[in-house]
C-alpha cells in the first residue's frame, strides 16, 4: 500500500514546522509557475489558461503517488516543443481538434507511463544514452528560444525546426512590429538580468534574504505586469501587438479525451517519445535532490506517479507535464519539506485560474515569448559537445547527430536518430566480448593471458578464457575467433573454452556454442569446457548442448591441463609454489 | 589485394584434378537450379527468365570475390517473398515498374552490403538474434508454403500473409481447376518422396552411388519435363492449367536499375532487411561448410561478395540473390573444391538460357509450386519454438512473437518486430551490471561477496564491486544501488567502487560516476575507487571525474582497506595466512 501511495509515508509524521516551509515554498513556485504555466501552453500552440489547468490537478496526485520530497511537474519547455510537433503535423493551431488532440497526447502518454510502472519498466528509459539525451535537450533549447523571436518580433511563424523557423522570420522581415519590439526586447533583458543580479541587487538595498528570494522570483510576474498595463494604457493592441486575450475564468470542467482510436495510433510515437523524455529528466532531478537530503526515490513509482499526472492532467483540460529542473530546484532551495508543497502550489495556482485571469485580457504575447526565451537558454549546454568529444569520440557523434537531426528536421526524428545511433554504437562497442588466449603460471594453478604473462601451454591444447557473458550481439565473434586461431594452428587438438567471468549465455549464444562443437568436430578438435558457473550450468542442462559436446567439462581449468595435458602439469607443479601467496591480478 | 579478390589465394594452385571435381559438383547444381530459378523468379513476382539472369553473373562474381569455397549463391526463397512483399506494395506484378523496383531492390541491397563490407560493418548482422532469424524463417516458409497452394488449385491470389492467402483461397474456392490439381498433386508427391529415397532406391536397383546422385536431383527437372509434356501432349493449358508461357531466349542485355529517387527512398528498408537477412544466412552456411573442411571466410569480404553478387544480378537483369543453404550443401557434398564450381554453374545456366526456354512455354506453374513447397518445408523448424523455450522462455517469446507478426501481418513487420523485441529484452537483460558488496577474506588480501563468504568489513566503510563494463544501458541501475544502499545505513562514510573487471565505462556512465560522486558528496560520503584498468583510468584522465572525485583512487583493494580502515586489516593480517594458496574462486 505504501509503495503505491508513498503519501502515507511522510503525511504520518507532517507537522506545523513542515507546514509553514512547505507553504513559503509553495508561494515562490506559484509565483514562478504562473507566467511559466502560460507561456508553455502558447508554445505547445494551446490556449494560454491551458498552461494554467496543466499545474493543478498533476501537482495534487504528484503529491499522493510521487516519492520525490521536492519535485514540481507541470508543463515543461521541450514537453511543449514535442507536444506543439506531434499536433501541428496533424491539425491547424487553434482548432478545437488540436486541443483534443493535445489532450488525448497526455493522456496517453499518461497511461503508458502508468503501464511501464505497472509493469516495472523502468529499465526502458536506458535506451536514451546521456549523450543523446543531453544533446537533445541542447538542440530543442535552441529551436523554442528561435521559435520565440517570431512573437518577439511582431510576426507569425510555425515552424518546428531551425531552418523553418529562420526562413519564415526572414520572410517576414517587412512585417516587424517595431512596437512589440519596444514591449518585449526591455522584457527580455530585464527578466535576463534579474535571473542572476536582481537577488543581490535587492539585498545590497537591504532587503532580508527571503524577501528578496521572494522578490526576484517574482520578476516574470513584475515585467507581465509593467507591459500589460503599458500596452493597456497605451492601447497598444491596437498599434499591432498581439495579447493574450480573453482567458475564460474558473476552474476547468474534468472530461474524457476524445476516444479515437485513429488519432491514438497517430500520436501513439510521440507520447512514448514524450513519455520517456520526460521520464528521464524527472528522474534525474529528483534522484538529484533526494540526495542533497539523503533521501531516496523509488524509479518504477515515479513512473506511476508521472502516469498519474499526466492522466489528471488530460482530465482536467491540460496537456504532457514532467518534472520540472528549474522549479524543483527552486521548491527545494525555498525548503520545501514534502509533497505537499507542490499540493499549496496547486491551490495557488487554482486560486489563478479564478480570480487572475481577466488581468491578462491585455498581456502581450511578446513578454511570454520572452520569458521562456530566458528560461530555456539554461537548457542549452554547448560545452557538453567538447567534453564528451574529449571523453568518447564515438559518443560524441551520437551527440552531434541528435542536435544536427533536432534542429534540422524535427525533434521526434531528433530523438530517434540518437536512439538508433546510440544503439548501433552500443552493440558495435559490445559485439567483441573479451577473450584472452591463455596459459599455467609455472608452478601454480593459476592461469594468465599468454601476451602478458610468461605462462607454458600444452602443444595441441589450446585454451581461450572468455571474460564477458555471451548474447546475441557478441556470440558470433566467438565463432570468428575460434575458427580463425583453429584454422591457423593445424596442430590443435583440444580446445578448451575457459567460462569463470561468463554470468549468462542467451538462446543466440548457446546456437554459438553449438555450432562451435560441430564445426570443432568436423575439424577434428574436441571441445571442452572449464569454471563454468552454477546458473549457466543449469540452463545448459536444458538443451541438446551438453549431450552433443564432443569433450568434457571441467570444474577447474586446473583439472582441464591436468586430465588434458598432464606431463605439464606434473612438470610445472613439482617447480616451487613461489606464486601463489600474489593476490590474483587483474586481467 | 588477396584479401578483396580471394579468387588469388587459390586460383594459383587450381590442377586438373579440382577441375573434374568442380564441374561435377557444377553438373549437379545446375540441374537443381534451373527449377528452382524459374520458381523462385514466379514467387517474387517475376518473369520465370529473370530467375535465370539471376543465376548468371552472381555466381561468376561470387566466385571472384566470396571466401567460401562451396558457398552457392542465386535466387533463395525468403529473399524471393521479401522481394514480392515489397515491391507488392508499390505497384501490381506484371508491369515494366514491377520489374524495375525488383532489379532496384537488387542493385540497393547490392549497395548497402558493398558499402557495409568496405566499412566493415559486418556487426550490424548481430542485430538479428537467432530466435528472431529462426523464427522469421519458420514463419516465412510457412507463408511460402501457403501461397503456392492457390498455384497447385489453379486459382489466383497475391496475399502477403498468411490469413489474407487463406481467405483468397477460401473466396475462391468454387473455381478449383481440378486439371491443374491433377498434374500439381502427383508432382508435390513425387518431389517430396524424391527427397529423401530416390537416391537410395536408385542406389537398390544398382546405379553407382555418382549416377544415383546426378539422377536423384534431377528428380525437378523429371517432374517438369513430365508435366510439360502431359501439357502439350493433352492440350491442358486449353483447360485452364495456368503455364509459363513465352519465355525469351538469349541472355539478358545489361542495364541500369532506373534512377529514381522516390522509388529507392521506398524500398530503403526492405533492402536493408533482405541485406542482413540474407546475409546472415550466407554466412551461417558459408561457416558450417568451411569448417567441415578446417577452412576460414571472412565475414566482412563476404558481405562485399554478397553485395557484388547482388549489383552484378541487377545490372544484368536479375533480382535479389543470397546464398542458398540446401544448393551449397548439394554443391559441397557434390565435390565442390572452389568457388570455380560456381563459375562453371553460371556457364550451365547461360546455355539454359540460351536454349533451353523454348521448351518451358508449356512447363505448368503448378508444377514451380510443387518445387516451391518441397524445398521451403525444410526451412520450417517449429521444434525450435520447444527447444528455445526449454532453455530460455524469454528467448523463446521473441521467437514466437517473430513467428506471429510474420504469419499474421507481413515479412516486414515481422522481422522488425523481433528485431525490436530481441533488442528490448537484451536491454532489459543487461540493465542490471553484476555487483557484489565485498568483505575482506581473514587472513587474505582477498575480497569475496558478503552474502557468499565469511569476511570481515570495516564499520563506515562500503565496498562495491562491479562485475561488468558500465555503459549505457546499464549505468542508471548502479546510481540506483548505491543510492538505496548509502540511504538504508547511515553509518556509511566511504565508499569504495572496486572495478577488477570493468573493461570500458562510455559517457553515460561517466555521467552517472558524476552524479554518484555529487550524490555522495552531498550525503556526507566519500567516493574511492579501486583495481581501475589502464584503460578505464586513461579515458577517465580525459574528464573532470578524477579531480571532482570526493575520495582516492586506489591501485588494489587492499591498499584501500589499509588507508581507510588500518586497524581492520592489521587485525586480519595477523592471523595465519591460511588461505592464500587457493586458487582464485570464480565468484
Amino acid at each position: 500500500m505504501q509503495r503505491y501511495f508513498p503519501i502515507l509515508t511522510w503525511s504520518r509524521s507532517y507537522d506545523r514546522d513542515m507546514l509553514g516551509q512547505d507553504l513559503l515554498a509553495a508561494l515562490i513556485v506559484t509565483i514562478m509557475l504562473i507566467p511559466q504555466s502560460l507561456a508553455y501552453a502558447l508554445l505547445a500552440g494551446l490556449p494560454a489558461e491551458v498552461g494554467l489547468y496543466a499545474s493543478i490537478a498533476p501537482l495534487i496526485l504528484y503529491a499522493i503517488f510521487g516519492t520525490s520530497r521536492a519535485l514540481a511537474v507541470g508543463p515543461v519547455a521541450v514537453a511543449s516543443l514535442m507536444t506543439a510537433a506531434a499536433i501541428g503535423k496533424l491539425t491547424a493551431q487553434g482548432t478545437p481538434e488540436y486541443y483534443g488532440a493535445a489532450v488525448a497526447l497526455a493522456f496517453l502518454s499518461g497511461l503508458m507511463l502508468l503501464g511501464m510502472g505497472v509493469l516495472r519498466l523502468g529499465f526502458m528509459a536506458n535506451f536514451l544514452s546521456h549523450p543523446v539525451i543531453s544533446g537533445f535537450i541542447t538542440a530543442s533549447g535552441l529551436v523554442i528560444a528561435a521559435g520565440q523571436l517570431p512573437q518577439l518580433l511582431g510576426i507569425k511563424a510555425s515552424g518546428h525546426n531551425l531552418h523553418e523557423i529562420l526562413a519564415e522570420i526572414w520572410a517576414h522581415l517587412g512585417n516587424i512590429s517595431f512596437a512589440t519590439l519596444a514591449l518585449g526586447l526591455p522584457a527580455l533583458g530585464f527578466l535576463y538580468w534579474s535571473r542572476g543580479n536582481l537577488k543581490g541587487w535587492l539585498q545590497k538595498r537591504g532587503i532580508s534574504g527571503a524577501s528578496a528570494t521572494i522578490l526576484s522570483r517574482a520578476a516574470p510576474i513584475a515585467a507581465i505586469t509593467a507591459t500589460t498595463l503599458a500596452t493597456y494604457l497605451f492601447n497598444l493592441s491596437a498599434a499591432g501587438v498581439p495579447i493574450v486575450g480573453e482567458v475564460p475564468t474558473g476552474l476547468p470542467v474534468p472530461t474524457l479525451p476524445p476516444l479515437d482510436l485513429e488519432l491514438w495510433s497517430q500520436i501513439a510515437i510521440p507520447a512514448l517519445l514524450i513519455s520517456v523524455v520526460g521520464y528521464v529528466e524527472t528522474i534525474s532531478v529528483a534522484q538529484t535532490l533526494a540526495a542533497k537530503r539523503r533521501q531516496r526515490i523509488d524509479p518504477d513509482q515515479e513512473l506511476i506517479a508521472l502516469g498519474a499526472c499526466n492522466i489528471g492532467s488530460a482530465v482536467s483540460g491540460g496537456f504532457a507535464v514532467t518534472g520540472g529542473f528549474s522549479r524543483s530546484v527552486v521548491n527545494f532551495d525555498a525548503g520545501a519539506q514534502t509533497p505537499a508543497a507542490g499540493a499549496f502550489t496547486a491551490v495557488g495556482m487554482a486560486l489563478a485560474t479564478l480570480f487572475l485571469t481577466p488581468m491578462l485580457f491585455f498581456l502581450p504575447k511578446a513578454t511570454l515569448a520572452a520569458t521562456i526565451i530566458v528560461a530555456v537558454l539554461t537548457l542549452v549546454d554547448l560545452g557538453a559537445i567538447k567534453r564528451t568529444f574529449a571523453y568518447s569520440r564515438t559518443d560524441a557523434a551520437a551527440m552531434v547527430a541528435t542536435i544536427l537531426v533536432t534542429l534540422g528536421v524535427g525533434v521526434e526524428q531528433g530523438i530517434l536518430a540518437g536512439v538508433a545511433l546510440s544503439l548501433v554504437l552500443h552493440l558495435y562497442r559490445t559485439s567483441r566480448p573479451h577473450v584472452a588466449i591463455v596459459g599455467q603460471v609455472p608452478g601454480t594453478e593459476h592461469f594468465r593471458n599468454i601476451d602478458r604473462h610468461a605462462v607454458i601451454t600444452a602443444p595441441g591444447v589450446l585454451t581461450i578464457r572468455v571474460d564477458e557473458s555471451l548474447y546475441f550481439p557478441n556470440a558470433r565473434f566467438l565463432e570468428d575467433f575460434i575458427q580463425d586461431r583453429v584454422a591457423e594452428d593445424p596442430s590443435v587438438k583440444d580446445l578448451i573454452l575457459m567460462f569463470p567471468a561468463v554470468n549468462a549465455v542467451d538462446s543466440s549464444a548457446l546456437e554459438s556454442l553449438e555450432a562451435i562443437n560441430h564445426m570443432l568436430r568436423d575439424s577434428g578438435v574436441t571441445l571442452h569446457l572449464s569454471e563454468v558457473k552454477g546458473p549457466v550450468m543449469d540452463r545448459f542442462r536444458r538443451s541438446p548442448f551438453l549431450s552433443e559436446l564432443s569433450g568434457r567439462i571441467f570444474l577447474t581449468q586446473y583439472d582441464a591441463m591436468r586430465a588434458l595435458a598432464p606431463e605439464l602439469t606434473a612438470r610445472t607443479l613439482s617447480a616451487c609454489r613461489r606464486d601463489t601467496q600474489r593476490a590474483p591480478e587483474a586481467s
